[in-house]
């Protein structure tokens, strides 16, 4: 395969403030030859995640940061195009780490073990089936605990993550209220994904709607973005209420930390829990997860949607998309189809 | 009795911002008459929280406001002083909520149920053996959940409920830092109460303490404060950690709220659950508390602290001491002795 050129994309500037693609480095590597044990794989689809921001970052979070002059670490679906490997075969789907580059080497330790018999289209594995939906799953079952009957807040609501989030919700009972940006985005909570309510923040005071909409407030609240929108919906927590903190995405591009939610406090009046959590702590769930996860699916209670976008070249833009909010749905990237298929 | 006084402080104004004196106006009113199955009690001592100062605003809390022109609203020790009730005895010690007044019926329902049989001086009923002991006792062991070996930090750690919470853990084989403003604070904390360091957040960098204190994180923070000391203890939670939020006095008496943590993103890379509680839901807990916490302080474990000032006169000037710091343990203010003892 040394003939083949592993198209890379590297991280070689810490943003500060607002990610730029300048932010990121074009490259082209030969591909490694693949030893005897070892195998190689050709990424199909790029995930492209809000997380991956504060992977940028040097302060380290819950990863080590990603070190500069690297290939930009994301999650990847991949077709194994060479094996010298006994457990791996030429066209076996697999999903990983592999970040943002075109081909990588089994023993780089980027791949999950794991290999995908796939029964549904590749790009829900790495949004609904992936990380996202699990992170879906767990953050609103696990933290926020949501039992039927209950009002429930998802901010991000037409997010990769919130999307699933909200309509889990709906399946186990509750009265579900998104919060989104922009009308079409609303439309689509309201109208397809059949949730109760839908705020577009851009576009109407949420704290007035959220008066209206919850006047015996919110128990449970799926939080993707934090900043403001965090602050209006502690200010209608019911008490007793849980706040599963997912993602606060209105501050991942913040030169300077912005201030926090003013009411703190009403988590003591009104008896609030509030969790932060990664789904990868859940592990054990992830069994349970998919499988309720496919079976929503197969049954239609649960609607996937994927924003995709093509060609290796376009990563960095279709990054910058999430910040932008122009996605609907998880964003993915779109490199290549498995060999032997027309796409 | 009609012919004695009933001296009360009325809450004639709702602070915008610090609480001032001239919010409350000193009255005199005749003492009722005591019906048949009704009986009268006479206040020895005066709890004073911060927690009052939340009950003084507009804005229902997990109270309802005081309203203006009533009594102010606050814990009592008082005496039974006449009876024509079967279960009251001249003599008879009871807790309560009469407030800021010096006379009540029982049947006006300020009263709690339960009479005091004193094993420990009265103001302790009040502070180490009431509401103050028995918020540290549920907020350390079922909120904070601590268990030994932790690293546990506690702010507002030398005022009524920080003392004893972190003694408790201290008992509880924890590691335990507490921050307090001032340098007699912080002897206080670690010379008689024997915690491992103290934080003079008056004269210390409360972050770079943080920092060489615990380099392997907090574990667990009980937080009497909230603000810029809520700031920092997030930036030094441990992955995991949990926050027991019981009180944010840096923010009660603020005219405009004041931002939040500008890091609670943290809560996500962390793990970390941040908990409001009130200590009215753990009621089941109290009979617990009372025994561990009665039994540690006759064993020597536990030191229990009361600041008192005299004169019924001297009650608002009393409550502004919150707000300066200058108390010192347990704040609580002495009416009267009861009937026939010395003093």
């Amino acid at each position: 395969m040394s003939d083949i050129v592993n198209r890379q994309w590297r991280l070689v500037a810490r943003p500060a403030g607002m990610v730029q693609a300048s932010d990121f480095e074009y490259r082209e590597e030969p591909v490694p030859a693949v030893a005897e044990g070892d195998y190689l794989v050709r990424t199909l689809y790029v995930s492209v995640d809000p997380a991956q921001r504060g992977w940028m970052n040097e302060d380290p979070g819950y990863m080590p940061p990603i070190p500069l002059g690297e290939v930009m670490r994301g999650g990847t679906i991949s077709e194994v195009v060479e094996s010298r490997h006994p457990d791996y075969t030429v066209g076996d789907i697999v999903s990983g780490f592999l970040g943002w580059q075109e081909y990588a080497l089994g023993s780089t330790g980027v791949l999950e073990a794991q290999t995908i018999v796939p029964e549904h289209p590749l790009p829900r594995y790495l949004g609904v089936l992936g990380g996202t939906g699990l992170t879906a799953y767990v953050g609103m079952l696990d933290v926020g605990q949501i039992t039927e009957g209950q009002t429930v807040l998802v901010s991000g609501a037409a997010g990769a993550t919130g999307s699933v989030a909200a309509q889990i919700a709906k399946i186990k009972g509750c009265r579900v209220i998104g919060i989104a940006g922009g009308a079409e985005k609303c439309a689509w909570l309201r109208d397809d994904l059949g949730l109760d309510a839908a705020i577009d923040y851009k576009g109407e005071p949420v704290s007035e709607r959220l008066s209206a909409l919850c006047p015996d407030g919110v128990d449970v609240y799926f939080d993707n973005v934090g900043g403001a929108t965090l602050e209006s919906a502690i200010a209608h927590m019911a008490s007793g209420g849980r706040i599963a903190c997912c993602g606060m995405i209105a501050g991942y591009n913040a030169a300077v930390p912005e201030p926090g939610p003013n009411n703190l406090f009403l988590l003591i009046a009104r008896r609030i829990t509030m969790t932060g959590f990664l789904v990868m702590d859940f592990a054990p769930r992830f069994g349970d997860a998919r499988r309720d996860l496919s079976a929503w699916l197969d049954s239609g209670q649960l609607q996937a949607r994927e924003d995709v976008q093509e060609g290796f070249e376009n990563i960095p833009a279709t990054f910058l998309r999430l910040f932008s909010g122009r996605n609907l749905g998880k964003q993915v990237l779109k490199v290549s189809d498995p060999t032997g298929t027309s796409g």
